[in-house]
């Protein structure tokens, strides 16, 4: 059976066909305010550039190469990438920006662009930047790419190991090979859709470089300066053996030898096949055909990704009629140049070598390859996902309209505003993009907040992370031979595991508390509802609070600031029975609550959350006011934000109603207007940071009571009557602490600053 | 208000007037197979008797001191105590036994009986006992007793005191001197009650000792030799001062300045109050007026208790007529001589001094104290718990009798078998009693198995510990200024939080074991049907079990050995399904199932399961066999015992239907019928400890395991196929590890020895 049917041959194999590991890369320049090639240094806050595995420097000290790791979808793989921009846009210098073309910005006289500088071990890779200026210019080298990655997985090979009866290794050498060899054939299209580098800035001095006509024929028609023969090339087409492996490895280590490329990774093929760590079987492909899209933040919109997934796929059903050898190269070659200087233009006038208009040739094979995908991929494969269809069909649409085509409107927006102005706008905008959601992590939008953040700061900071069980928010972290495991952020080895069950039992807290004389609220508990009735003579005049034993959401709480009616008491206590078999009376503590956040004794933060709120301009309604409130991005809905949408609901109008107001009364210049009683951050409440505004001494107490405890990461919440007054035996209270505490609401409150609770929690792990 | 009416008036009030705080003090010869004083030393395996808290040797190294920390309940005191016997029976020499009456065994010359030896620091000890041989004699030094400690709880002053308007201090030192003066003027009627050392041995010489003409007297009718003027006193009747405290404790001291006492402690009365730390307020009342009771394995029947419970309320609640000074005093004493010396009897004959027969009038002053306590006790406390009733007309109906009473019921047996013999075999069957519960610990067996055996272990070892919050069997064990959390027996500080989260997910094991090259079973998970559905072409005809990612008594399993029928694969994943929103398909590896249980990396105990069983005599049915292998103490239901009862129900019906039998057949001698197929304990499974029986391979996997996973207290369940065979990589398999393994199944299985899993605990926290 041949591979392509064996794929179809069973239904997990046609699901599988679909899966696999994407690996995306790409590369961008540091530009200042002008759009001329920063020459400051690659940012300390990301760390070391020869050993962070995300985020390093490619040719030039001011060319970042961002590499996300091997994902299970192409969105996670984007998103990471998303995610590493902002990430380092967020540690750029005041003033820099991330240039968002393929061709480079303003670039100074050739010797004054800055190769990647390496340190100590490192030094060597300086030194090859010396060698490939000399080889191809230093301004060529900055031409930047992305490069999409893929492997089908392990399961895949397996079943089709089974169908076939062939070895698994020999199985998966035999279809990289052939998917190699027909994405070889067949990129010339997917670089005539995805090519986004039609003009170059006149600093290039393209001119100069191939001192030939190609340029103003490309700058007319072309779609990808990068991708055609004046792009980023080796300076002679150089043949590869594609009948093996092995045979592929001797071919390159062939011209390696004859002097033809310094080492393996010089030959610029626009579809590499990578090994593995054995060297001989291939680990994935490597396309590096796809321009950065200046239109899209991360430079690579997702319709982009599929178009060449599926390529990826069609290259491993489709039928091959020759061997791919020099000859086959040779043309396939001559394809990209042609579609990359012409794209699929019909105008014959701009055509200026001795042979007929390509463009019409080119769409007519274009639409024959289309179909042949259609049929070999879509017909073969119902289950393809919907969104693949969705591109496909818009990127075959576009050849019936070239003229209005995405490339030719990019190269009308660039002319009309210059190629410098133009690109700053995007950079721009892309940045303002990127920054308004820099609480999540892109790739990982399933997981809860403070593990996004936290793993985030880890890639900052060149930690290498693994997501263990997604679902539990679970997580490896590791630099060299140091492993940390990490459960929803803030669960980590620090704490003993006694310490947590004494934490989350809120009676033996309060007990070890008093043993340390910290101010927790006198109380006791009970187990029956006629044993806590019976205290009324105990209770009877004094301010209480009623609860149930283990308590969420304030569910079943009473607070009787004055408890003098026997009924109200006895109810209170009926109420937090429903809700547990044990319940509490404690002595109420008047004051507002404090968020206290401690690492290892440490107050690192200090929030206080506040009711849904709109503050008044004498002019809108509440109505009005909370639709404007809740245009914040760090509000949203269902915990996928830090902050959750004030909403307009019964409760709110209830509330409003007891005030004497409606979601139409229009408050006063500004008066502050509030929507709920309850301060929770998920019926729209504020977070809002008082790290710096609270007497010390509370901190203290804070800290002695993690001391009491023993426990390393916890959030404590403590009543403060006078936060200016120092901490007396009757002014505070510290009323529960929390093994679990989220520590996004820290690091993006609605008010104050990011407290940056993910950095203190590596560091307290001993990574930073 | 006075006190007893003000404890009466309200409902709180009267309800806290039950409760309290008991502790029990008991002393215990030890006695050799001969009823002879035993000259052993102290029983090392009981560490250091200066140090610990629970067991110590009072005036003779051969004589225990068994304590009991104040508790909530006289139930769980003398479950205390219980539970100090059989841990000191268990430590004994083989053949020693503790002596059951209070009156001694078989002694030796006088200078022959051994003092307790303290060294070092507490050499001291050993000079007071000297000085006590030479005022008392050693021999009367060895009589025996049992004390009662009693306090209010806190919130029962609290309550008093806001009732009466007078400071809690003062109602408490109100109240408890009256009581002691209550207690002090009727302790005659419970020294009548509970005496139960009528007789002594020979060997006491007790004419000797007091040169007079009582013994004869005693020895017909008397109650308690220990309590009446040749008993455990003072040489001579000393006063005190009721009056208040400090009057109370001047006095003691101006008796020590007088040379008549060494120090306060040798003032032996029947009723003492006992102070607090500051030495200068009452923290308990005690009592030492109750003989030990030979009949009962504690020494102390509940219904004594509890008569000694109602005398001290009783004494809270009765009005007083005088001031009790030293005439008053010298009057008490006179009663207690004459109560303990004569009983209730009503021979006249048996009288020798010159006055009438006290045993009747002392019996109408009974009838009138019944009726006192009967009316302020129960008729005002109608809360009263029931068993108090029935305890106190068992007492009250004695008196009718008063031949047959329980103490003249021990005299007929005592003078029936002989002294020695008698006790000698009440000791025996005391101490078969204790020994088939070891596996509890009679205070607290409200909490799990495991805990009781770490509790009753740390209680064997001398430190100290604290219930933290009974529900949760979470404690607190300390020694000096070292203190550890331990929950459910296994959760300590040892492990990291992050350790046990990893082990507490299947999944997340399952990956860090197979990174360091364990075998577990292979196998993925599924979030959907229809993607665990499609695996079939990856399944086929493998051996498989579909089970669903977090499982609990094997609901939702399934076991597929050929896995041919698509139909059973695809009902197998939704029955998985249904138990979980993931599940996982793993290779079937066959095998026994053993649990390793390891601490810090070291295999301690290596237990297996096999399904309920039993083993035919080739006469008595499957039913007979159940019934008499079901009479094993070990047996229970509901988890109260290591193991549980094999029930004859349908299950087990069904199960021996498959093999042709039911619960009437009668199977071969020898032969082994199983009543389930699975070997869950809790359906009557046995556990059989294979510690010493597997090829050591295997604990090296289950070492190897804990450090992958970096868990210090684990339950490991392996699969292995030939226990003989070393280990290699397919025939054995890590099923899971459990993060919080039962102890009790290892220290107390159906067969095999103790492996003292609660002691190798205590050393791993660094406690032993």
């Amino acid at each position: 059976m041949d591979l392509a049917s064996a794929i179809r041959s069973n239904e997990r194999l046609k699901r599988l066909f679909w899966q696999g590991k994407f690996g995306l890369e790409t590369e961008r320049l540091r530009v200042d305010s002008k759009g001329c090639l920063a020459h400051s240094p690659h940012p300390a806050g990301l760390g070391s550039k020869s050993e962070h595995p995300f985020i390093t420097t490619d040719f030039s000290e001011s060319q970042l190469e961002l590499i996300s790791p091997p994902m299970d979808s192409l969105e996670s793989a984007r998103g990471f990438i998303q995610t590493l921009l902002n990430v380092v846009q967020s540690e750029l210098p005041e003033g820099e920006q991330l240039w968002p073309q393929s061709m480079p910005c303003a670039l100074p006289d050739e010797e004054q662009i800055p190769l990647a500088r390496f340190d100590g071990d490192a030094s060597g890779r300086t030194e090859y930047r010396e060698y490939l200026s000399r080889i191809y210019g230093r301004s060529r080298q900055t031409i930047s790419g992305s490069h999409f990655n893929f492997s089908f997985l392990p399961e895949f090979f397996e079943l089709l190991s089974r169908e076939t009866g062939l070895a698994e290794a020999e199985v998966k050498e035999q279809l990289y090979l052939k998917m190699v060899r027909n994405l070889m054939r067949d990129r010339w299209l997917l670089v005539g859709l995805l090519g986004r580098s039609p003009l170059a800035h006149e600093s290039l001095h393209l001119k100069e470089l191939v001192s030939g006509k190609l340029i103003p024929v490309c700058c007319k028609h072309g779609v990808s300066i990068r991708c055609s023969a004046i792009g980023y090339r080796n300076p002679e087409s150089l043949p590869a053996d594609y009948s093996s492996v092995q045979n592929y490895l001797d071919g390159l280590n062939a011209l390696v030898s004859a002097g033809k490329l310094l080492n393996p990774n010089e030959l610029y093929l626009p579809v590499r096949m990578k090994t593995a760590s054995d060297g001989k079987t291939i680990s994935h492909i490597e396309l590096r055909i796809m321009d950065i899209d200046p239109e899209d933040p991360t430079g690579m919109p997702l319709d982009a990704l599929r178009l060449l997934h599926l390529g990826v796929l069609f290259a491993a059903l489709k039928d091959e009629n020759d061997a791919f050898e020099w000859e086959q190269q040779i043309e396939a070659d001559h394809l990209q140049n042609q579609i990359a200087c012409w794209g699929f233009s019909e105008d014959a006038t701009a055509f200026c070598e001795a042979q007929p208009n390509p463009g019409s040739s080119l769409r007519l094979q274009a639409s024959e390859l289309f179909d042949d995908i259609e049929r070999r991929v879509f017909g073969a494969f119902p289950v393809a996902p919907a969104p693949y269809r969705q591109s496909f069909e818009s990127y075959r649409s576009t050849l019936e309209d070239w003229n209005n085509s995405p490339v030719n409107k990019l190269k009308q927006g660039i002319e009309t505003q210059g190629f410098i102005p133009y690109h700053l706008q995007q950079a721009g905008s892309h940045a303002l993009e990127l920054a308004s959601e820099s609480f999540k992590f892109h790739a990982f939008t399933d997981l809860e907040l403070s593990t996004q953040l936290l793993l985030k700061a880890a890639v900052r900071k060149g930690i290498q992370f693994e997501i263990l069980d997604r679902k539990r928010n679970f997580i490896r972290l590791n630099r060299g031979a140091k492993q940390e495991l990490v459960i929803q952020a803030t669960k980590t080895s620090l704490d003993r595991y006694s310490t947590i069950l004494a934490m989350e039992n809120k009676k033996v807290t309060k007990q070890i508390l008093r043993e340390h004389g910290i101010a927790t609220p006198a109380g006791r508990d009970f187990n029956s509802p006629e044993e806590a009735r019976s205290t009324w003579p105990l209770f009877s005049g004094h301010a209480i609070v009623v609860k149930p034993m283990n308590t969420n959401f304030g569910i079943g709480i009473s607070i009787l600031k004055s408890n003098t009616d026997r009924v109200l008491f006895d109810s209170a206590i009926e109420a937090a029975f429903r809700e547990d078999q044990q319940i509490l009376i404690e002595n109420y503590i008047s004051g507002r609550e404090f968020r206290y956040f401690l690492i290892e004794d440490q107050v690192v933060a200090i929030l206080h959350r506040v009711p849904a709120n709109i503050t008044g301009d004498g002019r809108l309604s509440i109505r009005a006011l909370v639709e404007r409130k809740n245009l914040d991005p760090l509000r949203g809905k269902g915990y996928v934000t830090p902050l959750e949408r004030i909403a307009l609901n019964a409760a709110e109008a209830q509330h409003l109603k007891s005030q004497g107001l409606n979601f139409d009364s229009i408050p006063a210049e500004g008066e502050t207007v509030y929507l709920r009683e309850n301060s929770n951050i998920s019926t729209g409440g504020d977070s809002i940071d008082f790290s710096d505004r609270i007497h010390p001494s509370y901190a203290r107490v804070a800290s002695a009571a993690a001391n009491a405890l023993g426990v390393k990461i916890t959030g404590l919440d403590m009543i403060i009557q006078d936060i200016d007054q120092p901490a007396n035996a009757d002014n505070h209270s510290v009323i529960e602490m929390n093994f679990n505490p989220a520590i996004h609401i820290h690091c993006h409150p609605f008010q104050g600053e990011n407290r940056r609770l993910d950095e203190r929690i590596l560091s307290a792990l001993g990574f930073i």
